[in-house]
C-alpha cells in the first residue's frame, strides 16, 4: 500500500463521497458540501463591491485550497489571482493555471526560496512576503540562477503580533535592499491586520483598523520620499474590507472566508449590529453528517468528529435547527442534543464548522450540490500542502 | 489540475518532505517524524506486556492510520490485528494485508455496510460492533448477499456515553438475533472506556474501569446463560490498558496512543504519580518545523499552525525545551515565546502534539529518523478515511 493507490478506485464510497449527477440523499458521510448557488452568490457579491471601490481582490486561496474554487472567484467576482500562505501551496495555484500569486507569508528555507523562484516559469506573477532584510540576498540569488523574477510585498505588522516589521524605517530599507537586488522587484506593501477579523464589533473592528490604516500611510509616505512608490498595497479580511476599501491608501483586497463562511466568522457583527452570516454573507460551506447510532433517547451520535473538522474555533453548529445541538466532539464522532428524540439513525444534517481553513484541510474533496443534485466533485487541491 | 497530480512529483520538498538516507537536518518542514528507536521501543514493550498477561492485542488503527505502522506492531509487538473506525480505514488495512480487522464502531449507512460485507473476500477476518438489534438484518442480508461471514461484538457503553447499549438485556438480546442471523458470527463484547483514558489520577481512572469491569462480567455471564459464549472481549487503552489485562474478563486489548504518545495523553500519572511520557512510555512522534520569522526580539514565528495539527487538546510542547514555548497557534504559524531571544530563522524543533490521532490525519508522510538519518517515509495510509 502507498499514497498511489489512494486514487486507483474511484468510486463513490470508497475514495469519493460522491459522483456528479447522483441525487444530494445519496452522498456518503463525512463529507464536505458546497452549496453552489449560495457560493455563487457570495463570489458575486464581494467581486462587485471590489469593483465598485475600484479594489482589486486577491482572493485567499488559503481559505479552500481549490483551484476550482480560485478560478469561479475569476470568472464570477472579477478575482486577479489569488493569495496563499506556503509555496507548496502556490505550486499547486501557478499549475493550475492561475496567473497572479501571491505567497502572503515569509519563506526563509533554502529549498523553499529555490522552488518559489522556479515557478515564474510556469508563466505566473509571483510575488512573496519579506520582513527581514537578511532574506533578500536569499531570495535575489534563487531568482538570478533560474534567470527569473520574485516580485517582492514588504510586511508590515499592523496588529496582528506574528510576521511583518513595525516601521517605516524597517519598510524602507527592506524595500531599498529589494529594489537594489538583482532578480528582485519592489511591489508593494502587505499588511493584513489578522487579529481583529474575527471581534465581534464593528465599531472595536474600526479602531483596529484605524490605527493600522495610520500604519501604512505613513509607509506610503516614507517610501515615497524614498522614491519607492508601491504599486500595490494589499491586505484586507472579511471582517474588514469595508475599511481598506475606503482607507485612500490599500488598493488589493484579500478576503478568503467570505465565499464559505463559518460559524466562528458568523457571529461577528455588521455595522448595524447583525451577525454577518444573517445577510451579508450566506453559508455556503457544510460537513455533511449522519447519525450512526441512538441508543440514548436524547442523545444522537453522528460520523462528523475531529477528523472530518477542526475545532479550534469552536464546536460546528448544526444548520438551520434550533431543536437539536452538537455539543461534543471525539476524533469519529459527534455528539448530538437531542431533547424530543427527532432524530434517527440514517439522518442527515448539514454543519457549518467553527472554522473554514482548517477544516477543508482534512477533506480530500467538494461536493457542489444545487437543486439537490450532486453537481461536480472538486479536489482541495493543495489539501496539506502546508510546506 | 486534480487530485491525480498530487502524486505525479515525487521529489522532497514537491510532494514529500525527505527521502530515505537524507540527513535529519534536511527534511523540509512542516512534517511529521518518527524517532524509530522509540516507536520501536513503545511497541515492543506494549507486546511483552500483553503476551505476559495473556492477552490479544489489537492496536488501534485509527491512531495511526498507516499500513506500515501496523505491521511494525505485529512484528515486534506480536499485535493480532488492527481495530479501526470507519469502513474506508478497514479497506486500507485490508488491503494492506492486515488479515484482523475490528471496525470498533457502527456501521448504519447501507452503502458501506455493502463496502464492509465484501472486504471478508480479500482474505481477513472482519468483525463490525452493534448496538441496535436494527442493524443485525442489514448486515445479515449484506454479508448473505456477497458470500461471506462479518462477526459481530456486541458494544456495551461502559461509561464514554456514546455508542452502545447499557443492559446486560440488551446485550443478550441482540446477541441472540447476530447468532440466528445467516452470514454473522456472534463473536464477542466491545467495551472501551474512552472518556477516562485521560483522567488524571490512577485512582479516578481505576474507579471508572472498576464500573465498567462490573458491566461487562455482568453481560457475559448473562450471555453465557443464554449459551452464547464469547470468544473475544476487547477494550482497554494507553491509560487503561492495565485494569483490563487483570480484570479477568477482558482478553483482548485495543491501545493506540502508547507507540507515538502526545502532550495530552502524557500528561496522565501512573499509578507511583508520575507522568507516562516519563517512563512508561518514550514521544516517539512529533511535528518538525522550522523558525520562519523573528522580528519581534521575544517571539519566534514558526511554520507549523492549525494546518499542520489538532490543537482540541491543547497547544503542543517543543520537545526537550523549557527555554522557549509554543503559545499561540493561527492557521500557519505558530507564535513561539522566547524571552531569551536564543531562536534564529532556520532552527528547526521537535512539537510535541496535543492529540495524536487528528494532527496524523492532516499529513500524508511520515518520516522516520534513527541516528540523524532518515531511515523511512511512510504515507498515512487511511489519512482523511473517515466515511
Amino acid at each position: 500500500m502507498n499514497a498511489h493507490d489512494r486514487y486507483a478506485n474511484l468510486e463513490v464510497g470508497y475514495d469519493i463521497p460522491a459522483k456528479p449527477g447522483m441525487d444530494e440523499a445519496d452522498i456518503q458521510t463525512p463529507c464536505l458540501i458546497l452549496d453552489l448557488d449560495a457560493l455563487e452568490r457570495n463570489i458575486t457579491k464581494m467581486g462587485d463591491y471590489a469593483k465598485a471601490h475600484g479594489m482589486r481582490h486577491r482572493v485567499h486561496g488559503k481559505m479552500h485550497k481549490s483551484v476550482d474554487v480560485a478560478k469561479l472567484q475569476e470568472k464570477l467576482g472579477g478575482a486577479v489571482g489569488v493569495c496563499c500562505q506556503k509555496v507548496s501551496e502556490a505550486e499547486v495555484f501557478v499549475r493550475g493555471g492561475i496567473k497572479d500569486v501571491l505567497v502572503s507569508n515569509q519563506v526563509r528555507d533554502p529549498l523553499k526560496i529555490d522552488r518559489l523562484a522556479q515557478l515564474p516559469k510556469l508563466g505566473s506573477r509571483i510575488i512573496v512576503c519579506v520582513d527581514d532584510i537578511a532574506n533578500v540576498t536569499d531570495l535575489s540569488a534563487a531568482a538570478v540562477r533560474h534567470g527569473t523574477e520574485l516580485e517582492v510585498f514588504i510586511e508590515i505588522d499592523c496588529g496582528a503580533g506574528r510576521c511583518g516589521v513595525t516601521t517605516t524605517e524597517a519598510v524602507v530599507a527592506i524595500a531599498k535592499a529589494v529594489d537594489a537586488a538583482p532578480g528582485l522587484k519592489f511591489t508593494g506593501i502587505q499588511a493584513y491586520q489578522g487579529a481583529m477579523q474575527h471581534m465581534d464589533k464593528y465599531e472595536d473592528r474600526k479602531a483596529k483598523l484605524d490605527t493600522a490604516i495610520a500604519m501604512v500611510k505613513d509607509a506610503v509616505e516614507g517610501l515615497r520620499a524614498a522614491g519607492l512608490e508601491p504599486e500595490l498595497v494589499s491586505g484586507g479580511g472579511t471582517g474588514s474590507y469595508y475599511f481598506e476599501s475606503n482607507s485612500g491608501v490599500y488598493n488589493e483586497l484579500q478576503c478568503g472566508s467570505y465565499a464559505f463562511m463559518d460559524a466562528d466568522y458568523g457571529r461577528i457583527l455588521d455595522k448595524d449590529g447583525h451577525r454577518i452570516d444573517q445577510g451579508e454573507w450566506e453559508n455556503a460551506f457544510f460537513i455533511l453528517t449522519q447519525v450512526m447510532s441512538h441508543v440514548k433517547a436524547d442523545k444522537a451520535v453522528c460520523d462528523a468528529g475531529l477528523k472530518a473538522q477542526s475545532v479550534d474555533s469552536g464546536l460546528p453548529v448544526v444548520y438551520g435547527r434550533t431543536d437539536v445541538k452538537y455539543i461534543k466532539c471525539s476524533d469519529e464522532h459527534g455528539v448530538i442534543e437531542d431533547p424530543a428524540g427527532v432524530l434517527k439513525v440514517g439522518d442527515k444534517l448539514k454543519l457549518v464548522p467553527g472554522h473554514c481553513d482548517p477544516t477543508a484541510n482534512v477533506h480530500d474533496w467538494y461536493v457542489g450540490v444545487r437543486g439537490g443534485k450532486v453537481e461536480v466533485v472538486w479536489p482541495v487541491s493543495a489539501r496539506g500542502r502546508a510546506y
